[in-house]
């Protein structure tokens, strides 16, 4: 068994549902009635919905594609109360042993009323509520949350995305108290924010780069998921979500921003890995053929870059685990997904196992923890 | 050598650049002023710039990207004159010549002025008159062009996408002088035109059926090309052609089509292949798991579906060749993309015999040609 008992299964993307009490228990109390709260919200025949209210606006949804325990015949209908999830969405203890039961060790768990690069705040009216709601987040996430098993979970803190100079204070601020990654936008420019062609972003970028820490792109975080048509199932959505990560790939491979920032790390998550020796090889061609009239750097290949800087995630992808070499086996890491439907929890690890039965033991104990200590400066 | 000297090299993704008298030619005389014409436009500091007028607007491309015979430093500029353009890219003796110094036997040329859709049609006022634009491309296509050379040049046609009965008038009129495959947008939503999610194209695509001509679907008709910053450099666009490809095949692999249409055949062209063997896991992944709750087929794995109706082709995957088995060696054609950037003319024979170093003989054959021969009902 190419997978040991003794490799520790580090996820490098799963999700945390906040508690009701998550910005009401710290936010001054003069921002209590617009600070983010949970509120009930009639429904037809049945209990009344447990839905998130902040500022003026109602976010319907909880715990996003919370599904974990249920059939695969139940999936699809959200959950829109908290006791329609296992507390393990919501509870750190709770998720401890729903971990023990999978096999897994830890992992980096994103938010999901902020979204995962906590645009929520990005979006809102007081900028200083905005502010004060994602210290509150990140505090939750460090001394609540993590605190709890900090050998096991990995913080990724959020930033106040509209102020540099905020956000800079704020990376600061948590890196001493221990947080480990920053959950970034895969593109910026949806959102109204200057992209990474811009020199806006580099004094950010000049104190993640010193304190070390990833940016992680979770895939849709620009606010763009893949769309075909209006009548198209979500099948099509949940087929195309690697397209994301190649977008936001291709559009940093060719920007300024690993040339200026030459220490930065970027993790791709959920995107899977199947599809990057493809555009790797693609990225080189169009590099090799269109760099002379372009302005793009000419020194540097864009596959070298990448096996500098990036790494990606997958859950399910034998055809990528086959073709690791072709990827880099430094930059390949491995995801649960708990509690969400892409998920195999509780079986993430026979599963893991099962897609590692070819691979070298060396290269599996890279894969599942050895990349993700050394990636997020997390000694085990 | 397993490409052998007498294996023909015929290409899916070729393209020609029309003349200037082709609608000329062609069209009844009250429509000649407002019908496609060329017409010259002052260029600061060098001769006037030849551009097409159609109705009151200009489209300032003749020879998109035709850049064949010139040097990588001199890509970028798009040829504004005739005589900036080898004569291979507008005359097809000259083409005929072309491809016998490249190596390639023959193979499908699309459209430049219509699109390779024809959608320049679909965006003009007088219907009646882009009908007979329609009409008079294809007559051109295959009495001028292919003519030339009919065992070699295999005639693609286009059809008026606003209206139904009139397309598969045009198709069985096309299809009955010798039209071999139809190019259709790889989405049609974006157009303002129903998707494959609908019943609106079944009459149209039951004829299509009929007649066993594929549908060749290029990167880009559906007139979105991939874009991520508004100071994203042209590389970042290059590289991610296989995105809309990506999304043809998970959109069409959803939608009712092919189960309504068990006989259609589907090309991508121009979006490369490595990326398959990935999309048909994640696919059948999401089937797997999600297809309980969502009105998509529940019987049919995506992966057979699409070893059953698509092909795609390449020039320049070395990725994607090695794992043709995990895409189905008979669902991959070659591509020379004559006169773009991205073709190695003259040199495509030879590159070509690099990428199938260790690909054995009749693996090759069917992907220089003979896939191309059955598919198209192009026999040699």
């Amino acid at each position: 068994m190419p997978l040991q008992p003794w490799m520790k299964l580090l996820s490098t993307d799963d999700h945390l549902i906040e508690h009701p009490r998550v910005w009401t228990d710290r936010l001054p109390k003069r921002f209590q009635e617009a600070g983010p709260r949970i509120v009930e919200m009639p429904q037809q025949g049945k209990a009344p919905a447990e839905v998130w209210k902040y500022e003026d606006r109602i976010y319907p949804y909880i715990g996003l594609n919370a599904v974990a325990g249920k059939d695969l015949t139940e999936f699809g209908t959200e959950p829109t109360r908290y006791d329609d999830m296992i507390p393990g969405c919501y509870d750190p203890k709770a998720r401890v042993t729903d971990m023990d039961i999978d096999g897994v060790w830890g992992g980096v768990n994103f938010p999901t009323f902020p979204r995962y690069a906590g645009t929520v705040f990005l979006e809102a009216k007081d900028k200083e509520l905005a502010l004060l709601g994602i210290k509150a987040w990140n505090d939750f996430c460090l001394d609540e949350w993590c605190a709890t098993a900090p050998d096991r979970f990995i913080p990724i803190m959020l930033i106040p995305l509209w102020d540099i100079d905020a956000s800079i204070e704020e990376i600061r601020r948590c890196h001493a108290k221990g947080a480990k990654c920053i959950g970034f936008p895969e593109n910026p420019v949806p959102l109204g924010l200057p992209s990474f062609h811009t020199d806006h972003w580099d004094r950010l970028f000049d104190v993640v780069e010193e304190l070390d820490m990833p940016l992680t792109m979770h895939f849709g975080t620009s606010g763009r998921a893949p769309s075909t048509a209006p009548e198209a199932p979500f099948a099509v959505t949940i087929a195309l979500f690697a397209t994301n990560s190649m977008y936001a790939l291709a559009d940093i491979l060719f920007s300024p921003l690993l040339h200026r920032h030459p220490k930065l790390k970027i993790g791709l998550s959920e995107g899977g890995i199947g599809w990057i020796p493809y555009m790797l090889e693609r990225s080189d061609m169009t590099w090799e053929r269109h760099r002379h009239y372009q302005n793009i750097n000419q020194e540097v290949r864009p596959s070298d870059l990448f096996r500098q800087h990036f790494h990606g995630c997958f859950i399910d992808d034998l055809f990528g685990v086959r073709n690791r070499h072709d990827i880099g086996i430094d930059n390949i890491t491995w995801e649960c997904d708990y509690p969400h439907s892409d998920s195999y929890w509780p079986h993430s690890r026979k599963r893991a196992a099962e897609a590692f039965v070819d691979v070298p033991d060396d290269e599996v104990h890279k894969m599942v923890e050895l990349n993700v200590r050394r990636l997020y400066n997390f000694p085990g």
